[in-house]
């Protein structure tokens, strides 16, 4: 790995530290704030589009322009860093960029090639350029290990945040995590905290470079609470500048913004959306008015987001989805025709013999009141032509749920089949709770190339639909209304099997997010029989979570890279 | 997270560093290797294990009895970690453990709770117990988190490896990466050493406890390197004790040993398979037969194991594979046949209309050469009923790979109705090459609870079939000498789609393992539109091995665990 050439580290040179302090009166400045929504290793669109944004906000009057995290290469592109040619090529794309800075300063999130011999063979880092240059680069200390992040596996952590002169003004510079750390109070999650460092740099400003996703539950007023505290210790403004967009598991909502020497919030930027905004910080606070919105207009723009940044991203225009006429394929239809647009995406209603009538309709009208393509196709001669293939091994043994399998699995094979045909990425609708217990089918219902829904418990994905239905019936009330059923035999419920729903998600609530153990559960109250029923059904099915779709992360803590459980293992807590 | 009561960290009392040196003359001691399979999570299993070993050994004569890291929870334990009680209920069966515990100390691995209220919450730790108690504690300094390694997510390092007093003998305990410091000679992994500190202790003994999973490539000679350099440089023998068993994805191979303080090896236990073994040090060099061996035995060794650990290990008995007449099925149900006895294996043969004759006849010669039960499915019914059922939709359009998949798709639906109805794990077969180009059908042949030799390249896929036919026949010869073929439709060769294997898997070799990009392959030599055609096929099928069945790891680098690849990238290297 080649060091940067041309750059030097402000770490390396201790004359950055020592500024003249800058306590002289200072016209406010006009700072560029670009969130944008770049694609994970997409150099030279990334390029392009930070050079498109800097130059409007420069024409704009902007006197310096900030980007968030890893701008340069997307966040988070994990073992892409260790192909051979990826930071070197993405250390060309920096100084492409740089070379087209002028007087105005950009300042974007890169991985740098650690220089040093010795720990992790990069840096996430921040390139301060002007003048068509790459002036300094502020390391990142604090490295998120935990949850969905890995940094530990590629990144050498700074010992000190950068402190950069910049026409006569002392701007220090933190990465994402910089200002993340003690936030969890029981415990110190780092032993060091660049923040206490910067207070003593007697700073003009502070800039935060972010790719923090979302996840529902309080992040945004976390992160206001951070940001004005770092505005506080550091005794100037902070603009902390998020990335925004779906990038697989993870989505970004951007939400950038500013907070003045006092802590107040004075700007905030879009959710869910670019926005390249120029800030003053005498102005009058503005905000978008998504920066503040309700949990679960939240989490539908977050669905809308993620599904239409996993598709298009993808380099696919199209979705599909099978609809059963229940509530799981009727929200993610709704989400999915908001984010591709309804001429977009394609509803196939698979009926079986035991589907009830209502399951037909309610698929039929919601596909209507969404605008999508609809066609059925019916899935009893491929199930008995399946039953009567295996009647040989078969026929000596009764019914079971081989049987209900064959049937999701009949239309797993229908709808990857339409998806090869015509190009349309399947989408795949189970929600959090039945794929905690496993109360879907591995390659049936499981099939499609993204779990839009799969980390909305159920009763969740229920208030979603109610707020889909906000302005006008989207979801049939017939399906919102009509008990839950997987229809795989006849007068089948899902409460046959599982507690009720609202039981069910505070079981795993505690269980899954929170690492309870059954006793702690049972203690509050709930059926012993059911907490063990359930809690061992959540870790037997590890194996099919193991090959589930990738699913939209909206919770603290969602299946997937976030939570890593041995498929094999014995413990019974 | 409680700290463990009534033990004290030797790192947190100076004056277990400060021992009278020992340079007198001792009694050779009789120390007892314990190389067990412990199952991740099983706590009483992993308990009841530890003391059998501990008892025989002691009963043989052993004054020490030492066993792998993390022997009490299993290696690695991942996010069970972050189960509230899991850690508590871990340390309880250590002090059952310990209470057990004479006179002969047992050294053992486990999960310490953080006492410091800073860094993440655990230690990797060793136990040294004896006399019914936890004596001391040592803690591992060098944390991998790089490949399959995530311990940086969990564990908080030690600045210094623990020196314990035992019967007026210096013991330098340490763990795993703790000697595998700087082995990576382009540049130094962790800025300090554990065993440069050691060597200024005038150690008696040193300890290494390890949980080190094999893969080909010189990992045995490279353990036997640093295990004789750790000797030198301590002055004193070294004795390695690693783990042995399959758990998930990780073959831990055993290959415990001993150096002698000249840096000879002299003792080697079992690889692939437990051992008890009393080592003296002053006795004649004894090495197990499997130490070491010829690079096929391993693989063979290495899926065999890993094989029957995580079928026996999930409950199951039994293992189904579906049988093509080709090489990679006929290898895997050899592997399986070895695994878990042939009368546990079911080989079911799909045949189509397109399914040559000798696709049907070598699948039937292979379950006759391995004794294993068989039977035969067509799938021309499913497959015309799915036709039929497609064609409203697809009547217009021509056949293409939509109508390949639906082939393959049919036969993973029946062999995985055939698991459940029969409680049988189904075995998928694909190889890595065709995962790495994607030349599989997700849903189809990819169905399947484990992919046994999905990190085997097809060149190496012969190369174990022939070594599997050393005594005699078990894979017909015509499966090994006819070309490959998926017989998705007429007359296909995998030829067809893919270069020839060799050139296929040395570019695999070059782009997924060593992170090489198109231009250093093509620079080498090899047809720049093959390169270019085959590492954009790498790029564009992450997405199935995200859904793809958990891998048996045989080399540095495997699909899985320790691969990290966003799925929705844009980077062309």
């Amino acid at each position: 790995m080649e060091a940067l050439p041309g750059t030097a580290s402000a770490l390396m040179l201790p004359e950055f530290c020592t500024f003249r302090s800058s306590l002289h009166e200072q016209r406010e400045m006009k700072i560029g704030l670009a969130q944008i929504n770049t694609t994970v290793g997409d150099l030279p669109g990334n390029r392009d589009m930070v050079l498109k944004a800097y130059r409007r906000l420069v024409d704009q009057g902007a006197e310096l322009v900030v980007f968030p995290e890893l701008a340069v290469c997307g966040y988070p592109p994990r073992d892409l860093l260790f192909k051979r040619r990826f930071v070197p090529d993405q250390l060309e794309s920096l100084r492409q960029i740089a070379k087209q800075t002028g007087a105005a300063p950009a300042v974007m999130g890169f991985v740098e090639a650690n220089p040093s011999n010795s720990g992790r063979s990069f840096h996430n880092a921040a390139a301060f350029c002007h003048d068509g240059e790459i002036r300094h680069v502020a390391r990142k200390c604090l490295l998120p290990t935990y949850d969905v992040f890995d940094e530990d596996r590629y990144f050498e952590p700074a010992d000190l945040p950068a402190v950069v002169e910049w026409n006569g003004r002392k701007v220090g510079i933190t990465v994402c995590e910089d200002i993340w750390g003690n936030i969890d109070v029981s415990r110190e999650r780092y032993p060091r905290s660049p923040i206490e460092y910067l207070k003593e740099q007697k700073l003009d400003l502070h800039l935060n470079l972010s790719a923090s996703p979302w996840h529902c539950g309080g992040k945004g007023e976390q992160r206001e609470r951070l940001v004005t505290q770092a505005s506080l210790a550091c005794g100037c403004p902070t603009l902390y500048v998020n990335a925004v967009g779906g990038n697989d598991e993870l989505i970004f909502d951007g939400r950038s913004m500013v907070s003045n020497a006092k802590g107040e919030i004075v700007s905030g930027l879009a959710a869910y959306a670019p926005e390249e905004v120029i800030v003053e910080l005498d102005q009058t606070p503005t905000f978008a008015p998504s920066f503040r919105q309700s949990p679960m207009q939240n989490i539908e723009d977050a669905l809308v987001l993620g599904l239409r940044d996993y598709v298009h991203k993808s380099g696919f225009k199209k979705a599909l989805i099978g609809l059963s006429g229940g509530i799981d394929s009727a929200v993610t239809a709704a989400i999915a025709a908001k984010a591709l647009g309804a001429e977009n995406v394609t509803g196939i209603s698979l009926p079986s013999q035991i589907s009830s009538e209502h399951s037909k309709s309610d698929a039929e009208a919601l596909a209507k009141n969404l605008g999508l393509v609809y066609h059925s196709l019916p899935i009893a001669d491929i199930v008995s032509a399946a039953e009567k293939t295996l009647s040989p091994l078969t026929q000596d043994y009764g019914r079971d749920v081989t049987e209900e399998n064959i049937q999701a699995r009949a239309r797993g094979l229908l709808l990857m089949a339409l998806s090869n045909k015509f190009g349309a990425l399947l989408l795949t609708t189970g929600n959090k709770s039945e794929l905690a217990v496993g109360y879907c089918t591995l390659y049936g219902d499981m099939c499609g190339g993204l779990a839009v829904i799969s980390d909305l418990p159920k009763v969740q994905v229920f208030e979603l639909a109610r707020h889909l239905n906000r302005d006008r019936e989207v979801i049939p009330l017939n399906t919102i209304e009509k008990p839950p059923s997987a229809e795989l035999r006849p007068d089948q419920k899902d409460e046959d099997s599982l507690p009720p729903y609202e039981i069910l998600d505070a079981i795993l609530q505690a269980y899954v997010e929170e690492g309870q153990s059954s006793q702690d559960i049972i203690a509050q109250g709930y059926d012993p029989a059911v907490v063990k029923d359930m809690i061992r059904k959540v870790d037997l099915n590890e194996y099919k979570r193991k090959q589930a779709a990738p699913g939209l992360k909206l919770t603290p803590l969602a299946f997937g890279v976030g939570r890593r459980i041995p498929i094999v293992q014995k413990y019974v807590s």
